[in-house]
């Protein structure tokens, strides 16, 4: 008999009770053993829900009851899940997690945790809902030496950018109707300015590439700043634009990971994901290029992806899992400044500024006022390099994937 | 220390100890153990090759040799690699494997004999090369009730579909190319026969559901038949024809298998898949679609999943893996033909039988011969309603994935 309790009862941890019961027989069965759920931890008695008689509001009772061996945290943030983190790992019970927040921000600090006290910290629902990537990552493509990541991290703004795209709307009107379809939440700063994309690469270039990558170490832009114009102009180029979150390593091992919009080909994968639909495209050195999709969110995704990794953690639970990496530090990072490729380049008065870029390739739009410019560079540049040659305009400038 | 044995030293063999030399500082780091090749066995005595002092003749020494804890099988075929399998897992000895073939056809049997033995029976590099499927089918997604499987499984016939669509070529031209490519063997049967995809969802399916399907329950229609006028005719109605492996489990649990061409919607993610590339979705009751993409075959790729297998079964060499899937039989499956889809119809003289399908869409082409009718079906049949309903006629069938 594994013994389960749930921190917090929300969209995820909701989902975790109903998948648990739901797939009872089967979940037990792969597993060869008992998977029971104890107890509940919320704030609210919940009198409605068919597990209400689990709800308990003490932390305590969960951290001292020796029967617990799998602790669920599905409360989010990076405080009070913290804590309790901490003190359930100390208490010798493994953690599952779909808590990017948290995996970004302490993860080499609770990796530690659990190594010393011999059981599992699992975190495969943090990236991507519930497509399979952490277990992946570190297991399938174990035998690469990882070289980069691309992804599209973020649901929200996927179907935001889908819709601007589709069906033109702007981002205003594309944002609300995310909102209203329950695709993005009231205050959506964490999505549409990139910092949930930016956790999401943390967590997978630190698994990926061995050291802890930092929030703090990664340039993040969302795509509020993104015009249906820039839609347009992409267009006639054969390109869509979509906010990618990449980390690439260089040879001496160190890292450089960031968030932003770019041009990507429609010959490329990652352009036919649409909607709220997530991709993430891993390349080693004998695997080539590896592409993972599926919804990236959602409450049964999301839950099925945590009870994957309880299972798992009950398999376990007599041996550790071998999830790790290293602490990081200024060592670990190098400047997206210094990292080239193309650029598209749209500047409201700028057919001069053309003539610096030999071989660009002009984009068109209908409706365009007079003057205005937009192009895709034959050259790759670093950001400060292209700055300096558009010394004195302020275009708008989004990186091309190539 | 962890004892490596490969049998067979071609392709995939080769790109194995490849894959071990070079990457063995960062591998033995990954499995906090040594990785040392020790034996390879093959007829040839290979004396260019780097690894020719690691060359015998003999299984019996592998098999009699205890410090041998890992066998590499890369023979192919079921005959050989059938009988040294089979000893070397009664001799203690963990097996990791990129056969198809052994694994459709005895995976069964070899899974039992490890259990039996307490040793891991790995298949990871069977199915798609590298792309990791088995482990997140076995572990990731366990929490799900998984109920389809539908996959771009060969990477052969995708490239030559994809050449007849971009390029216009033949059948018989885009064999050539893909032969002189190496893409083809010289006999392509075992490709362009569906042979090879018919293998690779016997292994899927029976992961995913539970039960051994074995090859001959799986109905297999290759891509012989497909004509550019068909390409054309899809094309006009914005699809394209891939051929896929489809697995269906039906709400008692039994499965149907089948292997075919399909008219796929550009809309489709799998209709993007092009060229050598091979992609896997997974249909489960909590996590909706998710898809695996990469290089389905090739040296390193292949190589690697067989590397990452060859480090999870170093890692759990006291523990057992939990790869397992019952008996099958007759009573495992049901009948394709009972499965209903829409039907893309090409008819040499039959504007008439249009008019039995009220609602089908007609499909369009350039310079048909006077007379020719293509259409997709506006209802679901199955093939013997469809057949029925098309009395007489000898149309082209084709199914529609929707």
């Amino acid at each position: 008999m594994i013994n389960v309790a749930i921190l917090g009862f929300g969209t995820v941890g909701s989902g975790v009770a109903e998948v648990i019961r739901k797939n009872s027989a089967h979940i037990d069965e792969k597993v060869s053993n008992q998977i029971r759920l104890k107890y509940i931890l919320d704030v609210r008695d919940i009198p409605d829900s068919p597990f209400h008689d689990l709800i308990i509001h003490d932390f305590a009772v969960i951290e001292n009851d020796p029967e617990v061996d799998v602790v669920v945290e599905t409360i989010g943030g990076a405080k009070v899940a913290l804590d309790f983190t901490r003190r359930a790992l100390k208490a010798g019970k493994s953690v599952v997690t779909s808590n990017k927040e948290l995996v970004a921000a302490h993860g080499y600090e609770l990796l530690q945790l659990a190594r010393e006290a011999d059981v599992s910290y699992l975190f495969e629902a943090s990236v991507g809902g519930g497509i399979p990537i952490i277990r992946p990552i570190s297991q399938c493509l174990a035998a690469n030496e990882l070289t980069g990541i691309t992804g599209i991290l973020n649901g929200t703004t996927n179907y935001i950018l889908t819709r601007m795209i589709r069906a033109g709307l702007s981002f205003e009107d594309a944002l609300k109707e995310a909102q209203e379809k329950g695709y993005a939440e009231r205050d959506p700063s964490a999505d549409i300015e990139g910092w949930d994309a930016c956790r999401k690469i943390c967590i997978l270039s630190s698994l990926a590439f061995g050291r802890h990558i930092y929030p703090g170490q990664v340039p993040t832009e969302g795509i509020t700043g993104i015009t249906l114009a820039d839609v347009a102009y992409a267009d006639s180029l054969q390109k869509k634009i979509k906010l990618l979150g990449r980390a690439v390593r260089r040879a001496d091992g160190k890292v450089c990971a960031y968030v932003a919009p770019h041009l990507v080909s429609e010959e490329s994968p990652l352009a036919n994901v649409e909607d709220v639909f997530n991709a993430i495209s891993v390349q080693g050195d004998a695997i080539g290029d590896v592409m993972f999709y599926g919804r990236g969110a959602g409450k049964l995704p999301t839950a099925s992806a945590v009870v994957a990794d309880v299972m798992d953690a009950a398999r376990h639970i007599k041996t550790k899992k071998y999830i790790s990496w290293a602490e990081g530090g200024p060592d670990a990072v190098f400047s997206a400044d210094t990292v080239a490729s193309r650029w598209y380049v749209r500047l409201e008065q700028g057919s001069g500024a053309l003539d610096r870029f030999p071989g660009a390739e002009t984009a068109r739009r209908d409706g365009a006022p007079e003057g205005e410019t937009a192009f895709v560079t034959a050259d790759a540049y670093t950001r400060p390099a292209l700055e300096e040659k558009l010394m004195g305009l302020k275009p708008q400038l989004i990186r091309v994937l190539d």
